[in-house]
């Protein structure tokens, strides 16, 4: 009988994270202060983030990074998640292909999030810190570090866009089975919410001002840090995880990827899976291609510009070398909240100009209707962000069957979309339609960078 | 490092269910025609089930069954589900007991549902049928039967009850997504529903209706079977995978259950985690105590009476020797929507008569307030229906921190309750209260049956 799912033993689930910046050809410019514009240090960072995140995030040299014990018996309370080969997709597709996803949905909040919010919670924990800020759009991020901050005692705020607040009450009220508090942003606890609501007294809320009230939150409050769900480097070392599981389980397949597959918001999912792989390209002891499906309504690196940017719309983070759409760039509002992000993350961005990724964009319909095909074949209801990943691989393995190739393609399942299946019933209604962005929308916004972010 | 999951390789993952018919010290009475008041026969249920799942229903000689090939690849989709160590719950419950659960929520629909869907959507497709019909109160079952009808290219029709199709809206979409139709019960498509309509036109539906036009359906469609999701014993039978897998692993965690627990709704999520353990009890080599753990407002075992009774409210199934609180009874509506049903599965009501089966009753908030406790220390989000279990195991931990005995407890978490998180709030805000059921309905009721039904 064939095999369908590789799980590790838990004596084999690695017990170190694989940091890329150790590796790559060329490092990354720094992240600059925006008002010095010298290189951001470790203690610039730890103002905002936990100090080992910090650290984590400046470290260039050690390519392994210690998973702290008590993070790693964590982790074994959902993991290994299972590699499965997609026997069913690849039969309903016909295709030659050898399909496997990795299904970070199992995971107790639903998605690969959790792989970062527990060391994050844990440092907060180790650090001596109370309280922990963060902002969530989709709420996969607000879950999964609300449920960590339970675990070790810590306080947690979440504050979630005004309009999801009140669309996707689910949400909301899972983050506040874990115990958090959940304010609607924009809201009166700061500054930057008051102002705008004295402005705009209606105003639904972005993402842009979530991060801004949850930022000024931590500044404000006593022995209280900031913590972020995806784009920076130590999040994106805490996803490897994903990626050296996955390097053990198809070992055990006996397979090795020729393309791996991840949907890219800000990069921490993407990275996760595919930065694991990509050393052995750096090595020239592999050939696999590495592709980050973005949607269509978000291209940052199908049709932004490599430039410095801020990694929020207010303005408040370091300047961040990326592919951007321009920091005040507004996403149509898709269904992949997860993947609506001006920016790509200071690694995925060195590594897309090295040319070791491979960027496609995926229309909204075409990724939930790779999501149904995905969910009739394999019976998991994928997240909207997923969706993008699962289009790219369908895309792939179309490819394959006119090529007669079996190439052996791994995709990451980031997420479940249980809690989002009101999308799909709009998707299956006709009611979704593809965001048409013009050229001169996104080349407004980049000369806006331009002229304001000079170095 | 201690263990905290246990799961099986694929070729470990049982081959046969558990027919505990063959092994009981005492069979039960048969079930009967209402008219004739003969015992029913397999060509009797073979008109509204499937021909294999009767002939299993009346199985009382083959002590294994095999699960065919193709139900077993499905199984290892998502096969063996992890037995975890609650060390988490352990230690915020300070009790020496060992607490084990076994988690069937990580089935791809989020409960263990899907064990009884996959055979009998098999035997369908097996035996020629094209469409199938059901009902769902919680929709767990419907979920259930919706992807495993989409798997074997089968047409479903699940009849889900007026008031859920509203207040869930996220379960119906499920159900669509895997391609069901779902039409509102009472709908205009049956005679059942149409009668309902006429007399009571804003009739939001009950369980009772819903089986009524699922039934009528089967019965008006050529090649049309109704499968059921609980209650009966092939249903039960599909379900002891659950309870053998878990044997297994408790193997290789070296321990062996003291105690095992389930919710009780109709049996066979309970069933389906005792059975396969209470075989050891029969031959006198273990001496294991089973729990049911039945809603304090739907308290059939603990409150009410052994009676032949139907299996629905219309009175359209076989009388069925049960401990009922009468077929029309109206439980109050908890949010435990799978356990609110008036009688015991005719296996699990033997065994409660001949003494192998405990049963308690739990309130709605001790429930919640249990599935709070477990979602904070273990991450999970039970079913409200699991939440019960959870309860009761909880009671028995706290009884082994007051004698110190290091008791070996297991569970069965049938489902996660992510899309039933608003009940949850409702109870965190404070607006759930219990059901005070009065002696005089409950008898009430009873005294009707015992009028209704002479044999």
């Amino acid at each position: 009988m064939r095999q369908k799912r590789f799980i590790l033993a838990q004596e084999d689930i690695p017990k170190q994270w694989y940091n890329i910046q150790a590796d790559m050809p060329n490092q990354a410019p720094p992240m600059l202060d925006p008002v010095t514009k010298k290189p951001v240090t470790v203690e610039d960072l730890a103002k905002l983030f936990t100090l080992e995140a910090s650290r984590q995030e400046l470290n260039t040299t050690d390519r392994w990074i210690d998973i702290p014990e008590k993070v790693w018996e964590l982790y074994t309370y959902y993991r290994s998640t299972p590699l499965v080969r997609a026997y069913g997709l690849e039969e309903a597709l016909g295709t030659p292909a050898h399909i496997y996803f990795k299904n970070e949905s199992v995971s107790p909040v639903g998605s690969h999030k959790l792989n970062s919010a527990i060391p994050q919670a844990y440092y907060c924990k180790e650090e001596g810190v109370t309280n922990v800020t963060t902002e969530t759009g989709a709420g996969q991020w607000g879950t999964a570090l609300s449920y960590a901050a339970k675990v070790f005692g810590i306080e947690a705020a979440v504050y979630q866009v005004k309009i999801t607040f009140e669309q996707k009450p689910y949400r909301r009220a899972i983050m506040q089975t874990f115990g958090a508090q959940v304010p609607p942003s924009p809201s009166m606890s700061t500054r930057a919410g008051k102002d705008i609501l004295t402005k705009y007294p209606n105003h639904k809320g972005s993402l842009g001002t979530a991060i801004s009230e949850a930022v000024e939150l931590a500044r404000m409050t006593p022995n209280c840090k900031y913590a972020l769900g995806s784009t920076m480097s130590h999040v994106t070392l805490h996803q490897t995880i994903i990626g050296l599981e996955a390097e053990k389980q198809m070992e055990i397949a006996g397979e090795y990827p020729d393309i791996v597959i991840g949907c890219f918001g800000g990069g921490s999912n993407f990275g996760g899976i595919s930065f694991p792989f990509m050393r052995h390209n750096f090595s020239g002891e592999r050939h696999t291609r590495f592709i980050a499906a973005e949607p269509a309504s978000c291209p940052k690196f199908t049709r932004g510009e490599y430039h410095y940017d801020f990694g929020d719309e207010a303005g408040y983070t370091p300047l961040i070398p990326m592919f951007t759409l321009g920091h005040s760039f507004r996403p149509a509002n898709i269904h992949a909240g997860g993947l609506r992000y001006h920016g790509s993350g200071l690694i995925p961005t060195q590594l897309y100009k090295d040319g070791f990724i491979e960027a496609v964009d995926i229309n909204q319909t075409e990724s939930f209707s790779a999501g149904i095909r995905f969910a009739e074949s394999e019976g998991i209801i994928p997240a909207p962000e997923s969706c993008h990943a699962i289009a790219a691989a369908i895309r792939e393995a179309e490819r394959c069957r006119e090529t007669g190739e079996e190439k052996v393609i791994l995709f990451n399942l980031s997420g479940h979309g249980l809690i989002d299946v009101p999308s799909y019933e709009q998707y299956l209604a006709g009611d979704l339609v593809d965001a048409n962005l013009s050229n001169e929308s996104i080349k407004a916004n980049l000369d806006e960078i331009n002229k304001q972010i000079v170095l």
